[in-house]
């Protein structure tokens, strides 16, 4: 049981909180207990948990921007122009794993699952699988 | 079967060893051999494996201060004053899975799970959930 | 059931494409649905997943090396030479998670798992446990 999760992003940076889309795709399984893998398919988009305010993801977006700019003279450019997308990519990370208890999603009062893009904007795909716990 | 490891931090930022609580946590679980989550339940804290040496711990936390340093104008920073300290946790991560064989955590000759506030001195939650193998 | 890969570095930084020994690990397991935590036991090295691309891999080493150089006055570098190593592999983390469908990981078209030597040449070893889903 798994479910692919598809976004279309609508920006170069863009940033989506895509809570209740997994918590809507673990509601079709029946995982009662356990965790959740959430896991872009993608190398140029990340994923982490934090608080979904638009400052924030401002904030976040300008951290990254300022730590791996684009066009910074990248090797990959080359062939590509989006090196600093993967940079921030694999800074970030391409999954996070969520607990479930009584098939929701355990998350802090400010936490939500966010999707980063980084070189958008483009179709995205997620994929959620969980896995039962004793 | 989960556990909650609540942890009381000292400072606006610092880092503790968990490693003992969470294997305690998995001896009360019934979870032979699987994979253990590691999961703060908060935004402005984060957690990574690595040495608890704390002269390291100190070159880890100049770095992200660096990285992200505090007050720094941030957009965040309008409505409350920890921008930096999601910045960091955002960079970090807010979970680790270690694998656990005969109900024990499998960690190198180094390696520690470390929690890291970066908004204290404030009463933490760290969720523990371990899931079986075959 | 588990896996340990050991790969032998080259360099004091090397970056190899582990993914054809992850899936090599899993065949030899029973694991027809889940998820697959990749970990290596080192605090000195990290995982990734992204692009193997020669190009991109200078890319990441070069980033690394600009937010975490060595020798730049290090409190741990007293006692070992390699501060900048273990603050590599805390920005990096030191495991990946990959869903399992049909005894195969799901990677996307570029996507490849990554083992980041940051203190090398070294024997290492790298943890490979996959959990069932339902």
């Amino acid at each position: 049981m798994w479910t692919m999760i598809e976004i279309d992003t609508r920006k170069p940076v863009d940033v989506i909180d895509i809570t209740a889309r997994v918590q809507e795709a673990l509601q079709e399984g029946k995982t009662e207990s356990g965790i959740c893998l959430v896991y872009t398919l993608h190398t140029t988009a990340g994923l982490a948990v934090n608080e979904a305010d638009s400052a924030l993801i401002k904030d976040i977006s300008n951290l990254l921007d300022r730590v791996a700019p684009q066009g910074a003279g990248y090797h990959h450019d080359r062939s590509d122009g989006n090196a600093h997308a993967h940079l921030r990519a694999t800074l970030l990370g391409n999954s996070v794993v969520i607990p479930v208890e009584q098939n929701k999603l355990i998350l802090g009062t400010w936490q939500r699952i966010l999707f980063f893009e980084f070189d958008g904007p483009r179709q995205r795909r997620i994929f959620v699988k969980a896995v039962p716990g004793v």
